[in-house]
C-alpha cells in the first residue's frame, strides 16, 4: 500500500512541478518579461497547463486512488496521507467531469474576452464587450452542466474557489451584511485624510515596505518584493515566495498593498514541508487565503497598536507627515468613504462592491437578467448600496478584469475573506492576550507563528468550513464579528 | 504528407515550449530567485527536463520522421521543412542512443560534482574534487560508448556542442594556433592600462551599456538586461531575449561583457519566425554562436572605429577618463598580458587557455593521463603555453565550472568561435565596404542587419561547417584570418 501511495506522490509531484513552473512563467510575465514576449509566453503557458491537466486527469491517477481507499479509511481524517488521498480524489473527480474540448473553448473565449475587455474599458464601451461576455457566460452555463447541484447552478462555479460552499450559504451571509454595511457607510463621519496625498518618493516607500516585511516572519532568503502594475503574490515553494506591490509617488497605498500580499505570502511560506509538491500545498480556498491578506492588511496594518510602533519610522521616512499626529493618521487610514472603484474602496465599503457583483453573477448564470441590462442594473445598485452615481461604464460594470476571462464565482471570496478574517481574529485574540502590547512594540512574530502553526501549516488538508470549525468550533460563516469590528471602527472615527 | 508534418510540428512545439519554460526557470534562478528556492527549483527543472526528453524521444516522433522521409527528399536541402525533418532526425537518433538510466546517473553525478567543486575551488583542494571528477569522466566514457566514432572517443562529446565536427579537425586547427599564439603573447609589448582601473559607478556603467545596446539592432520591447554574478544570455523566443552582465565598481569590463552577451542575444533575436518552436530555433553550434558574441565583443567592441563614435560619450559618463586619449584607450583595451584565469584573459591569450583544456579533455577521455596528475600537467603547460606560474589549484585546474558538471567537449567551442568569427568577418568586410566609416559614426544597423539576414535568420538549419561553407565557400575551419588579425593587433600595440 505504501508503494501505491508513493506512486501517487510521484505523479502528483510531477503535476505540482509543472504547475509551479507555469507559476514562474506567470510571475516573469507580470514582473520582468519584455512586452514582445507575450505571444510565445502564451504558447508556453498553454503547453504547461495542458501537460499538468493531462498528467493529473489520467486514468492511472484514478486507479491509484481506488487502490488507496482502504488506506485512507484506516487513517485519521486530518492526517497528511488521508487528506492527500481525499483531496486528490475530489480534485480528480471534478477535473474529469469537464470535457477537454469544453475546457479549450473556455480558455480561448477567456483570452478573446480579456482582449476585448481591455479595449472596451479604455473606451467605456460596454456594447463592444457584450458579445464576448455573452460567450463567456454561455460557456460557464455549459460548464455547470458537467456537475450536480441542489440550490443554484452558481454553486459549481463557487465551488471552484470555495470547495464545499453553497450559493445559499453565501447568500444568507450577504443578506445580513448588505443592509448593515450600507448603514455603516452612510453614518461614517467625514475624516481629514488630505495629508495622505503628498510627496512620497517610491524609493523611500520601497525601503519602508521592506523594513516592515522583514519583521513579519518571512524568513531571510525565502522571498522577494518587486514592483508591478497590478499587485499579486505567488510562490514556487514554501521557500520561494514572490510578493509584488505598486508604488504611487503621491500616496502611501503601497504600505497596505504590500501587507495584503505579505498575508498571502505568509500563508504560502507557512505551509508544511510535508505538503510541498502535492495538491495540499496551498490554502483551503481563495476566501481563507484572502482572510489572511486582509488580516495583515487591515486587522494588523490599520490597527492603532501596529502604528504605535511604526508611525515614528514612517514619519522619519516621510517628512511630509512630521506634523501629523498618530491619532489623526490612524483615523485617516480607517476612514469610510463610498466610491466607484472596488480596488480603491475602503475597508468598510469594500464588501458592498462584492455583494453587488455576487448578485449579478448569480442572476447571469441563472438567466434571470439580460446581459444587455447589466450596466443599468449595476448603476442602480451602486446608488442603492453605496449612494454613488456611476458616470460611465468604465467606472462601472467594466472596471474589473474577472468576468472578461470567465472568472465567475471568484468575487464572493473577497467578502468571505473579510468575514472569515474576523471569525479567526477572535480566536487569535483569545490565544494571544498580549497581542496589542506586542504589536505596539513591533513584535509580530507571536502572531505570525500562531497563524502559521494553527492555520497556514495545514495547507489544503481541510475544506474552508472544516478549517473554520477546527479553529472556532463551528462550521458557520458568521458575519457578526466582522460587522462588530466595522461598527467599532466607524464609531471610533468621530472621536478626536 | 502535410498532415504528418503538422503532427511533427505540434509535437516539436510542445517540446520547445517545455524547454523554453525550463529556460525561464533557469534565468529566474540566476537573476531573481531567493536563495532558499534552490531545492524546489531543482525538482521543477528535473521534471521539465524529463518531460521534454520523454516527449521528444518518443517512438511516435520516429514514426513521423520515417513517414516524412519522401517529403524530405523531394524538397531543397536548405528549405525550412527539409531542414526540420533532417535536424530533428539527427537529434532524435542521438537522443535515443543514450539509455535513460545512464542519463540520470550523469545528471546526479553532475549535481554532486558541481557541489564538490564549489568547495574544492574555495579550498584550492584538488584531492577532495578528484573522486567526483573521476565519476564524471567515467560516465562520459560510458556515454561515448553509445555512439560510433572513427578518430577519437572524444568526438561524440564534441559533437554534442559542434554537430558534425571531428576531434581530428579541431586538433589540426589548434596545432597551428598554439605555437603562433604563444609567440604572439610573448612578443606583445607592455601597454599602460592603469586608467582602466578607477572609479566607475555601476549605475553609470549600466546606463552606458543600455545606451550602446539600444543601437545594435535589438528591437524595443524584445529584450532586457539584468545584473548577475556570472553573465550569460538566454532567450524564450526571438522576441524575448534576456541579457545579463556584471558591474564591478573599479573597472569597465561590463562594456565587453554586455557586448559579448548582446552578440548571443542578436543571434537569438535574428532567428526567423518560421523556425520558432522547432529544433531549428537556435544557432548551428556553440562555436558558431560564440563567433558572434566574439564579433560584437571584440571585432566591433575593441575596434578603433567603434570607439571613434563611443569614446566621447564614455568620457562624458566617466570623468576619470577625461585626460586619456582615444589612442591610449584603444591600445589599453587591446593589450595582451598572459594571466592565470581564462575568464579574465585578453583576446590574444584567450585561446591558449582553451587549447590546454582541449588537450587535457582528450587525454582524460582517451585514458592517456591519470586524473591525479592533472594539476601537475596543467601547471607545466601553463608555463609552456603562457609563461605563467600557477600558485595553487584554485587559480589553476580548479578554476572552471565545466568539468564539475560533466561539461567535457564544451571548451573547444570557445576557441573555434574565435577562429570562425574572423573567417566570417572577412565576408562581412567584403559585403560592407563602408563598415569602418559606419562604425565610426555609431551606425551599427548595417552590420547587424547583414549578420541577421545572412547568418542568424537561418537558425540551426545547417551544420556549423555547412554554415561556414555557405558564407565562405569552403567547409574548412581556417585559423589564418584569426592569426592575421591578432598579429595586426599585437604589432599595432607598439605604435603611439
Amino acid at each position: 500500500m505504501s508503494g501505491t501511495l508513493e506512486l501517487l506522490r510521484i505523479r502528483l509531484a510531477e503535476v505540482s512541478d509543472v504547475s509551479r513552473a507555469a507559476g514562474v512563467l506567470g510571475w516573469d510575465q507580470r514582473v520582468a518579461m519584455p512586452p514582445r514576449g507575450t505571444e510565445a509566453r502564451a504558447d508556453q503557458l498553454a503547453t504547461l497547463g495542458r501537460i499538468a491537466h493531462e498528467r493529473f486527469t489520467d486514468d492511472e491517477v484514478g486507479r491509484l486512488l481506488e487502490q488507496l481507499a482502504p488506506l485512507e479509511e484506516s487513517l485519521p481524517y486530518a492526517s497528511d496521507d488521508a487528506s492527500l488521498i481525499r483531496v486528490t480524489r475530489r480534485d480528480w473527480e471534478k477535473a474529469r467531469r469537464v470535457p477537454s474540448e469544453l475546457r479549450e473553448r473556455m480558455t480561448r473565449a477567456a483570452a478573446r474576452g480579456h482582449h476585448a475587455w481591455v479595449e472596451a474599458r479604455r473606451a467605456s464601451d460596454f456594447a463592444s464587450f457584450l458579445p464576448y461576455l455573452r460567450e463567456n457566460v454561455e460557456l460557464k452555463r455549459e460548464y455547470v452542466e458537467c456537475f450536480e447541484w441542489s440550490d443554484s447552478p452558481y454553486t459549481p462555479l463557487l465551488d471552484d474557489y470555495e470547495p464545499g460552499m453553497e450559493t445559499t450559504e453565501v447568500r444568507e451571509v450577504f443578506a445580513v451584511l448588505r443592509p448593515a454595511l450600507t448603514d455603516l457607510v452612510a453614518r461614517a463621519p467625514e475624516v481629514d485624510a488630505a495629508f495622505l496625498h503628498g510627496d512620497f518618493p517610491p524609493d523611500a516607500q520601497r525601503a519602508f515596505a521592506e523594513r516592515v516585511l522583514s519583521t513579519l516572519g518571512l524568513e531571510d532568503g525565502a522571498w522577494r518584493l518587486d514592483p508591478t502594475a497590478h499587485p499579486f503574490c505567488t510562490s514556487f515553494s514554501n521557500r520561494d515566495v514572490r510578493l509584488t506591490t505598486r508604488y504611487r509617488p503621491d500616496d502611501l497605498e503601497s504600505i497596505w498593498s504590500t501587507l495584503h500580499e505579505a498575508g498571502h505570502g505568509l500563508y504560502a511560506h507557512g505551509i508544511d514541508d510535508a505538503l510541498q509538491r502535492t495538491p495540499l500545498g496551498g490554502a483551503p480556498s481563495l476566501g481563507v487565503n484572502e482572510s489572511q491578506s486582509r488580516t495583515w492588511e487591515n486587522l494588523v496594518g490599520r490597527s492603532r497598536p501596529f502604528w504605535e510602533h511604526w508611525y515614528g519610522p514612517l514619519q522619519e521616512t516621510f517628512p511630509a507627515l512630521a506634523d501629523v499626529e498618530l491619532d489623526a493618521f490612524v483615523r485617516a487610514i480607517n476612514r469610510a468613504e463610498p466610491g466607484l472603484i472596488r480596488v480603491d474602496a475602503d475597508e468598510t465599503s469594500y464588501s458592498l462592491h462584492i455583494i453587488l457583483r455576487f448578485e449579478l453573477e448569480q442572476e447571469l448564470i441563472e438567466g434571470t437578467v439580460a446581459l444587455e441590462d447589466l450596466p443599468e442594473i449595476w448603476n442602480a445598485r451602486m446608488q442603492e448600496f453605496l449612494g454613488v452615481d456611476v458616470p460611465d461604464d468604465g467606472h462601472g460594470v467594466l472596471q474589473d478584469v474577472h468576468w472578461s476571462g470567465g472568472g465567475i464565482g471568484y468575487f464572493p471570496t473577497y467578502a468571505l475573506g473579510n468575514v472569515i478574517s474576523l471569525q479567526l481574529w477572535r480566536v487569535v485574540r483569545e490565544a494571544l492576550p498580549d497581542l496589542d502590547a506586542q504589536l505596539a512594540v513591533g513584535e509580530l512574530l507571536p502572531l505570525s507563528d500562531w497563524l502559521r502553526d494553527n492555520l497556514y501549516a495545514h495547507g489544503r488538508k481541510l475544506t474552508p468550513k472544516e478549517t473554520i470549525e477546527r479553529l472556532t468550533g463551528s462550521q458557520t460563516i458568521d458575519p457578526a464579528p466582522y460587522l462588530a469590528y466595522l461598527a467599532d471602527k466607524v464609531d471610533g472615527l468621530g472621536t478626536a
